[in-house]
């Protein structure tokens, strides 16, 4: 058992990338070497670091390992075992330097989603050629171990559905938007100047980030290969503080929640703005924190709760991988042979849900029947509707709430479509799926 | 890699014990073959079984499977790799097949919590002398994948502190107690009506159960022999509607609440009422469902929730720990070299919290100025203090809630004391902890 061989040799990184993540998983392993001997049954070594800069004050001394400012030239090294790649997007250097790795037979730790999302079935055939693992917990849900309770945890059941709240930001300005009353471009400004958003927010508040841990839970899920383009994004930039006010009246909260689901149409991925009961642990998840919960045909439901992003959490899941790697814990990418993945048959829609429709009607008698009439026409039927007065936002008109019974989204459309013949409608309905958990 | 090797031989199982979980683990294997061989490159099969009764109708086809009355004949049998340990009890043939197995080079997997709360030590060095490996995730809080989120997803992090809801009966009966307004004892017959209590009840509503489960954390997180003998346990037996309710008043939820946690005077494990704030993951626990607190220093708070017990969720983490031997992950049973555990200093009432008292007083003038008088002289402040009335409950006496300042629990039986000695108290104090989540 690997475990006990106290004889073995160092489990060697290179390490390339030094940012907050890069250097908090140089903290970790200087600080608990005794540690992490005593629990791999290895000592784990830094032998070589990369990074743009070489001179930047990062703040440890870096000064006792190789210096390479070539990414791919530290994948190359004879004398790395384990190649971990924290720099981060899907081209590039990080994706020459993980192919350089795994083409010099190093084993590869990430924490780069997009590159995953992107090119995890091509990079994962490469790896298994070569007997080599890819892993990547630190891609998903920061410190949360969701690509371990998934891919091993949850092994023997057959999974109903992943859902999640990955990206802490959206989360934040969610959360603060009801707990302020201001509106989203505030809360974004503020965001910005707290440091909270990449380089491109759309990465964040467009739900493209998240977008990218979902497709890789999705195939650990399915057994599918990964498959970005067909998520359904919508991120979080419509959401009104009108709406976050109505959905919190009728007893819900609205995140961006990712959820991946088979049916018998196919794989459905989404990422959108959904509703969920307020009392549910998901409707409980208030600021930054990340959540995912797993439903399998025998677990039932498990809810995993933690920090989604940040030096700590993410470096401590990307010591998990390392920690693995030196237990001699082998593990196919996507928990299954990259071989035998197959492409899922994208679904989008597929899946009946309720829905939260917000309609402003001009005030004139009778509107609120002629919609009631268009909905259920069209086959949509009415759980709940509330007219919510004419105050001074809306002088001329009618705000109305209303939340369906389940429907296909298809139906709903048809549905809005008739309430526009009809021509009460003062603008565009809201219509935001309730994600029953 | 293991897991691309598909020519490798079956993995074959012996099965002993064969109620709901055992049942539910025959059945995933039988329904999920190909789902299991898909994804850990192994075929995995059962080969044999055991059980009191052979003929006992349990609504399972097991005639494709030899058949042992004796477990530990089942132990030694040389067609199976994994003995499967589903019989349950600290001793007795439990334990002997399990000594059987790792003596003839069997793997272990078990959901035997007592069994490892008391001799973990001595068989997880047996099975690391043969470089076997013993498994239990299934034997800590049922389908939440704990044992491998702390072993290993938490592998980089110095732990401090583990916190638990992990026996659904005593969660269940307190949660209803508040729901009904119901005492204790008629939520006991209840559950003991519904079946949701062990054959000694005491194991449930005493707290052992829980407290198997968390020396079995304990001794993951801080790399201690297991012992369960150093841990404080006090049951919810004596907890009232009242207690319920002031808590609830006071904003927090009353919780048989695991907590192991070391400091400098060693390692303090309680399994005891506490209160909890009702907004934390913990408070908003309803019913029967378990949560897992794991703090980390780098990776911060990671709370897992799911459902404790039954058929479905008890076989799913079985069936993870047969996943990850049929994939060839062989992780020390405590995560680290039993050898090389150390046996920890045990640390009673070494950490100090806030206090929930609830005091009766006489109905004389003064008598709340003595009590707080008593308190502060006794080194316990006070941070919040309710008279709640002079009801029909109480007509002769009034009843007072202090929550205290953090402080020292002998300090506060001192100050306890000192509050008798003024005379003025109707009754027995109670005291609760409030843990700080």
């Amino acid at each position: 058992m690997t475990p006990t061989d106290k004889s073995q040799s160092p489990l060697r990184l290179g390490i390339a990338g030094l940012g907050t993540v890069g250097i908090g998983v140089v903290k970790i392993i200087d600080k608990k070497a005794a540690l992490l001997e005593a629990r791999t049954g290895r000592k784990v070594v830094i032998t070589a670091v990369s990074a743009r800069s070489k001179d930047k004050d990062r703040g440890v001394d870096l000064s006792a390992y190789a210096w390479e400012s070539d990414p791919v030239a530290l994948a190359k090294r004879d004398d790395i075992d384990v190649f971990v790649e924290l720099m981060g997007g899907a081209d590039g250097p990080a994706k020459d330097a993980t192919q350089a790795a795994i083409a010099s037979g190093k084993d590869v730790v990430t924490a780069n989603k997009a590159m995953l999302a992107l090119h995890g079935q091509e990079l994962a055939e490469a790896a298994e050629a070569r007997d080599l693992v890819i892993r990547f917990e630190a891609a998903v849900a920061g410190g949360i171990p969701v690509v371990k309770s998934l891919t091993e945890g949850l092994a023997g059941n057959e999974i109903k559905r992943v859902m999640g709240v990955m990206n802490g930001t959206c989360n934040y300005i969610l959360t603060r938007m009801e707990e302020t009353r201001q509106p989203y471009g505030v809360l974004f400004d503020e965001c910005a100047k707290l440091g909270y958003l990449e380089a491109d927010p759309t990465l964040d508040v467009g739900g493209i980030d998240a977008g990218h841990k979902l497709a890789l839970l999705a195939a650990i899920a399915y057994g599918t290969q990964v498959d970005f383009d067909a998520i359904t994004i919508e991120g979080i930039q419509d959401i009104t503080l009108d709406d976050i006010e109505q959905a919190s009246e009728l007893g819900y909260k609205i995140k961006l929640l990712g959820v991946a689901q088979m049916s018998a149409r196919g794989l459905e991925q989404r990422m959108t703005p959904c509703l969920v009961p307020a009392t549910s642990p998901l409707g409980q998840l208030a600021g930054g924190t990340n959540m995912v919960v797993l439903e399998g045909d025998d677990v039932g439901q498990i809810v995993l709760r933690g920090a989604g992003a940040g030096e700590g959490p993410t470096a401590s899941a990307v010591l998990s991988d390392i920690c693995d790697i030196a237990r001699g814990i082998r593990m196919a990418t996507f928990g299954q042979n990259a071989s035998a993945l197959v492409a899922a048959k994208p679904a989008i829609a597929a899946i009946p849900a309720p829905y939260y429709l917000r309609l402003e009607l001009e005030d004139k008698p009778g509107a609120l029947a002629k919609v009631a009439f268009a909905l259920g026409d069209a086959g949509v039927s009415i759980d709940q509707m509330r007219q919510y007065g004419n105050d001074d936002q809306y002088p001329d008109t009618s705000p109305v709430v209303i939340v369906t019974d389940a429907c296909m989204r298809s139906s709903l459309d048809l549905a809005i479509e008739a309430a526009r013949k009809t021509g009460v409608l003062a603008s565009d309905p809201v219509a935001i799926r309730i994600e029953e958990v």
